[in-house]
């Protein structure tokens, strides 16, 4: 159970209830009028409380569960015996998602604009926003209906966030056009200029880059990002994608739809993801580079080329995966025989 | 010596104040009525200055040091003949640090609450708390005493703080349990909601979190870290535990007593740290593993499996260190043999 | 064209203004009353358009563009026969840096102090300062002239700016000399207490650090950088160096003058640069190394030796970058002799 200092529950809540909410089945209708009291893991879960089994390799968890409700899938739901309701859906997890959002919903909005805030008198504010301490707004912004500005949050002149955006405490936005249901994490820079520079007669020399970021909707972005706006042109994050923590996305950057990446990777200048690429955590990809569609790029990987459509890479520099597990084989195996004084 | 702008020196201290404080031994006991003026390194002491001697390879700063007091261990001080009063200690880089906080004493607290301060009615402040200008804390809220929040420091609904924190300019905290003593610097996220998401019909679907963060006593993180709070349950910072800059702590992750993790290194979602475990700079650790108490993980390594206790691994994927060292000296013999025409 | 949201054009310039700006030649003398209506690339630029041809690998772009006037040197106006006018210079990257300043000057200050800006009273403000809402300025901190501090920025006791400094929102500086001209982005750490952990009876202890920064003129620094102060003695950045974003840099690390470091970089405690050293993206140098003047370290490398000056080093461990190179062939022939069963 959540611990209600941080998360108000709205349970118990009838079984019934939730699964006419996640469109699922029961394996035993009786169970429908039951009251499921919270949601918890397969190992936590207790009498009375939902959990989720999603994932063949915790069968045994499974099997063990103290929990009244497991979602699962058809498939999965033969693995034991249990004495629990099972709700069958499609998508198990995407079900438990939605699930624990019935039990926590996110937090209603306290409408409203904090005395501190300083809000551009240019500015546009839509409908049932909640403005925090400290936020600042600057001239010609324009701020879509029921977004969360939360404390110390700064916008700058002429940015525009659609609807429904909740953007953590000391964020800082500039130059940036950003779509509904953007959801932007703490500590967060974005619109900054990129790293442009020439070498002059007395050293490096700023190129100015007036560009813009454009964020697109239902893109997630963690804590301590770092997005530049373009040199000439725009910075792009399709709709969909989802950026973990401490991750730099460089001037001129493109992520095409529902691209995942995970934490501290960087992408540089000019680079071009198509739709659904996944970046493991601590992955360099270099500038001006078209990584496709689906592909895949193991963490820590130096990626220096392009990469195909649908192919994973890994390594440094990134070479494709079972040619990387290859390396590492004949790596580990010319050590070994070091140690065996044939070399 | 110190930028008097910046740190207010209590010298000059007589000599046997010092040598009570830290419980050591003089070489001289006349000396102990000297006057001492400051700490410096061995290259860099005056007379009447106070150094450090705790590193065998420096035995000729030693030998040559200017310094009137040199703090060191009664293996090391035979190592030249020197004119300096000679402070035997048994740990004697733990009693200089000692000595330095007594000639630069942490600032005391401008005890109260900067006007621009937004407490939340329900919130409650310890006894001597110094609240900085734009600091916002939230509902339900409870701070030690002898805190100090630094300027734009958010802290959300129902977190808690013990006694003696000190925590640095534009930080922001949610979902936090957080002990005495403990050392927060500037930028820092700690609580954000993690990184996990599951393939949805539209594209990923977020799954709530609704964990918390758990910081025990005495630790401290450093500038720009994001610390994720649980998905189900918590992520937890062992006591005694320090962090550098820049860190990722994912979702879930569990470090146990008096970690060492150095700047820029990674911890995926669920991994859990024995006590005493060591992390080098830029590391990155897989999620779901288990490393060991007083294992080391090798500054960029990328580590892919568990790690038992004791163990020191590195390269990715990271190895038993001895091992790497056999296969970066193969890969080097390789690229040797192909400049040789062998290959 | 740049967004006029976010950037306010001074054009329509006249031709011979602009080449009189950067001391050109032009082809064609009567092109010169020709009035330009922007910058952009050689393939969006529209008739009336100034471009940049600076690399013989855009040779098709430069035969296709429809700019009006592209800024190239003599060496590359010869490589195609274009109808535009061509300004010819010496650095035409630099050259084209400078018009675009011209068409988009940085904004004017909008002098003065917010009325929610805290300034302590024995802080000094130069002439002509712009201060944002929220922002904090310590006790004895000196601001030059024509500083601009975006909002809630947090500037320390005692901390010093030079004149035309301009910070961003949301950054923190404490213990910190900064020289003139130096820009520093959003959510930037600079002058944190630097990683300095002695093992101790009952875990780490810390080891005061009581040293400073020192930023020189010029310097750029990206956002999300953490940049600590010296332990004892000064961390230092040289004048015309420039940061990307995510950066972190030691207590008591020197760069020489115009170092360029590229994002997610990380380089330890003492370590020293000489001028001119060029970093690639999350590459990482220990502690207390030497990196030569000119020297270069490709991205995602791990520095474990000195660098000599003029060097080129890659890898993990570093090596010259020829015998990187090698590593990598000799990795890979070992890796496809093993899938065509060799070993």
């Amino acid at each position: 159970m959540a611990d209600e200092r941080f998360f108000r529950s709205c349970g118990p809540l009838r079984l019934n209830e939730i699964v006419s909410h996640v469109a699922g089945e029961l394996s035993n209708a009786q169970a429908g009028e039951m009251m499921v009291h919270g949601v918890a893991s397969l190992q936590t879960a207790k009498s009375g409380e939902l959990s989720l089994f999603s994932d063949a390799s915790y069968k045994n968890a499974f099997a063990e569960t103290r929990a009244s409700v497991v979602v699962t899938s058809r498939e999965l739901s033969g693995l034991a015996e249990i004495h629990a309701a099972l709700l069958i859906v499609g998508m198990p997890r995407v079900a438990y998602a939605q699930i624990c959002n019935l039990f926590y919903p996110p937090d209603s909005l306290h409408t409203g604009t904090h005395c501190t805030a300083q809000v551009d008198t240019t500015a546009i504010l839509g409908e049932e926003c909640q403005i925090d301490a400290g936020v600042v707004i600057g001239p010609e912004a324009r701020i879509g209906a029921r977004c969360h500005l939360s404390s110390n949050v700064v916008i700058g002149t002429g940015v525009v966030l659609g609807d429904d955006c909740d953007i953590g405490p000391n964020s800082a936005i500039t130059h940036a056009l950003i779509g509904s249901r953007v959801r932007i994490a703490s500590n967060v820079s974005l619109g900054s200029s990129g790293f442009g520079f020439t070498p002059g007669p007395q050293g490096p020399v700023r190129m100015p880059h007036f560009g813009r970021v454009i964020i697109q909707d239902d893109v997630e972005i963690g804590a301590n990002c770092a997005i530049d706006r373009g040199a000439e042109g725009d910075t792009v994050l399709g709709a969909g994608s989802v950026l973990d923590n401490l991750i730099q996305i460089a001037h001129n950057v493109r992520l095409g739809r529902c691209c995942v990446i995970a934490g501290q990777a960087g992408i540089a200048g000019s680079t071009i993801l198509g739709d659904y690429v996944m970046i493991g955590g601590q992955a360099a990809i270099n500038d001006h580079l078209t990584i496709g569609t689906g592909a895949r790029v193991a963490g820590k990987s130096g990626v220096m080329r392009d990469v195909a459509a649908g192919e994973t890479v890994a390594g440094y520099p990134a070479v494709p995966v079972r040619q990387w597990h290859r390396q590492t084989i004949s790596l580990m195996r010319a050590a070994a025989r070091r140690t065996n004084g044939h070399v």
